[in-house]
């Protein structure tokens, strides 16, 4: 199996790849290199210069379009009239600060709690998803007095200091958290296993990874989990498994938090939050990328009490955030996924898509291994050998090529990298399946698979 | 003198100053109270709810105008056409993120990186002032391969776990980071001291600090610092100190970090950073604030050989920043600068506005210990004895609480919170001057000082 650090390599821009770009490109990229810091990387051996979007296509400045089948932070659609104007709008009227008083803030958080439990009654804001895992990580360790994190085996939770070492995925040199331990990833596809069989070995896992702890002489603090495991390769089923997860985490005296950075907003269809659909009631939840469909925004959500103890000790002020110009692109977006009812059709669309893609499994069966989803994040695993089920990195970088060449943008996930991460847009319309599922029936096919 | 505990608590609404409000503001802040988390502060004892900017104006629900002599994020104005323009137009072409080729990232970087020094020739983007100093100092971290950090008595340089535990202006109970030294506040005025000896004495106090880390089997890994220390309470002068001090941390093996994200672009009116007031060339260069006008933008700009020490071990993406809609935000702040020369514009009239200080501390001596500042960056200390230089917190509470009744927004800084913190708008204009120095002395009168 391949190692990480080769998985971070691939499907990216290198120099040696300069002399395939267009002039125009070429000089862009070359400038690129001299101003910015050598941590940025480029999608695409051969990277696409995005100059204009509409809804789930993007064109190049060549006039290129192409059907987005990866970018879920507009999830109301690339260039939303509704949020155009919603912030164009409040930028004539004021910017400020939560320092004063503004209805914006006040309106969209009432609007958020009232799509979250009960329970979850209070909401700050912060600028990124990192931001609100860094608190609520903050927030957590104060309200227990531990430090003991549980986290998924490729977790990503962001890029602060605290955040990045509970985030498996960064790979590289990355160090964890001392106090954390990993929790395998829930590979249901992998392990034999029936919906209850499973639910009992994750929660075992669970167990096992604070007796590990306390034995260090470590308190426990928290696990923080994404419950769709996007970076862990995307694995929604058995529905309901992350429950009795949460069951075993309180009885150690320890706070879920939902990472709903991928799973929020609609996305799995079945619920507005994808810690629903699995039926729990978490601590503390963060939100960010969909928030506000690209106008930087992001959320932490959690009992009153549980913030509470954080904030009798601490000040808290986050200049940019929850601004009434965030606040206005927040509150069109989920206007818009009410008023369009993109709950309902997220599911509908992606149970569509879904259907297609195991149709596509179907006439590939020894190299597709598995394909699952919620609503509008579907995994689509390759494999070298179906009945071994070993990983296939190499088969799933040249799908993404292949579905470059025909005008599609994807990517993969996952621990051994050979996971299609299929996650479009909210708009996107059963009319697009056929371009994207024609795309990797005839990329697997030319590919002799 | 008073503790920083109720230098937090000052300056702010409480639940009991309910009944002073408004009906309609009284209602949000009763909606607020129940969907906000508890961190959430509001400034003045009657919280403003402003729905109304423009230029350096402000207007409340009331529809009463008030001189904003605080806000330093509109730095280049309130609601400023260009920028509102700017964003929209890029909004309705398309909005992405860096992993794509964009044109704006690229052009901003390398107009923003013309204005730096030569040494100084990569730039990466995060969104917040905390996320680009949790960066900076991971990066200093692996460059020197130390964990030291020098921070000044009084610093302030964001809300992530690293960050606020560089920033021991919090208060609170917020922990410092065990292997970071305090260096005391740089305060000339009450130093009794020459420049020469002053910046002697600062520098003694550097090596001192880095001598304890090592005695302690520390590594130095750098000295982080806003060159105006605003959060120190405003100290621009001897002007140069800084050089000094910068070079005792280059000899100790440290990198510096200048903080511009209150100093930057141009709001000390002697130079577009800082850090150039000093004579330093920093090893790396942390901005927010002002950068984007109120779009949420920040960035780290630094040598590319610090900056690959650590691309070289550590991938680094952050989702939203350096988006297209944020770069042409910042890159209209920057045009409008350069456009309207607001560099010379801060240096003309934030020297107007510090004569019409001077001549009001003239009329209040006693209580009225220094006026000191740089461009539209000033501090106007309160006294309880001019000759002892006794802080007097009260008497700056209260004439923030004076200016607020004449309809100008301020706010006060430092140790004993007791220096008025002036730092408007950029576009503030010499016809404001009068407005708000007849407020100061007129308030400083009417409380019989």
């Amino acid at each position: 199996m391949e190692s990480k650090s080769s998985i971070l390599d691939c499907n990216r821009f290198n120099a040696e790849d300069e002399l395939s770009l267009p002039p125009e490109d070429l000089e862009l990229v070359r400038r690129r290199t001299k101003v910015l810091g050598s941590s940025y990387r480029l999608f695409y051996r051969r990277p696409l210069n995005l100059i204009k979007g509409k809804d789930e296509y993007v064109w190049n400045v060549q006039g290129e379009k192409y059907l987005d089948m990866y970018n879920n932070i507009p999830s109301v659609g690339h260039c939303n009239q509704a949020v155009i104007e919603a912030v164009n709008e409040q930028m004539k009227k004021i910017n400020t600060h939560t320092r004063y008083l503004h209805e914006n803030i006040i309106r969209y958080s009432e609007n958020l709690l009232a799509l979250m439990p009960a329970e979850i009654d209070r909401v700050m804001y912060m600028c990124s998803g990192s931001e609100a895992n860094d608190l609520a990580l903050r927030i957590c360790m104060e309200y227990t007095g531990g430090t003991g994190v549980l986290i998924s085996q490729e977790a990503y939770h962001g890029n602060t200091f605290l955040v990045s070492s509970i985030s498996p995925s960064i790979g590289g040199e990355q160090k964890l958290l001392e106090s954390s331990r990993l929790i395998p990833t829930p590979d249901f596809y992998r392990s034999g296993k029936s919906d209850s069989e499973f639910t009992e070995w994750y929660c075992k896992k669970i167990q096992e990874a604070f007796d590990s702890m306390k034995a260090c002489g470590i308190k426990p603090a928290c696990f923080i989990a994404d419950s769709i495991f996007s970076s862990d390769g995307v694995h929604p089923e058995p529905r309901g498994f992350l429950k009795a997860a949460v069951e075993v985490v309180h009885k150690n005296g320890a706070l879920f938090i939902a990472d709903e950075v991928q799973p929020g907003f609609c996305r799995t269809g079945d619920s507005f939050w994808g810690f629903l659909r699995h039926g729990i009631i978490p601590d503390l939840v963060t939100m960010g990328k969909p928030m506000a469909n690209g106008i930087p925004c992001s959320g932490l959500a959690g009992k009153h009490e549980i913030l509470e103890s954080f904030s009798a000790k601490f000040p808290y002020f986050n200049t940019f955030a929850g601004n009434p110009v965030s606040m206005a692109a927040a509150q069109a977006v989920l206007d818009f996924i009410q008023q369009e009812n993109l709950l309902e059709h997220t599911k509908t669309v992606g149970a569509e898509l879904l259907k297609s893609l195991r149709e596509i499994q179907g006439r590939h069966p020894m190299s597709v291994g598995d394909v699952r989803g919620a609503g509008l994040f579907i995994g689509f695993e390759l494999v070298k050998d179906a009945e071994k089920k070993t990983p296939d990195q190499k088969l799933t970088i040249d799908l993404i090529d292949g579905l470059y060449k025909r005008k599609i943008l994807s990517s993969n996930a996952g621990p051994y990298g050979n996971v299609l991460k299929i996650r479009p847009p909210l708009v996107f319309k059963s009319e697009d399946i056929d371009w994207f599922a024609s795309a990797v029936d005839e990329t697997l096919t030319e590919l002799g698979r």
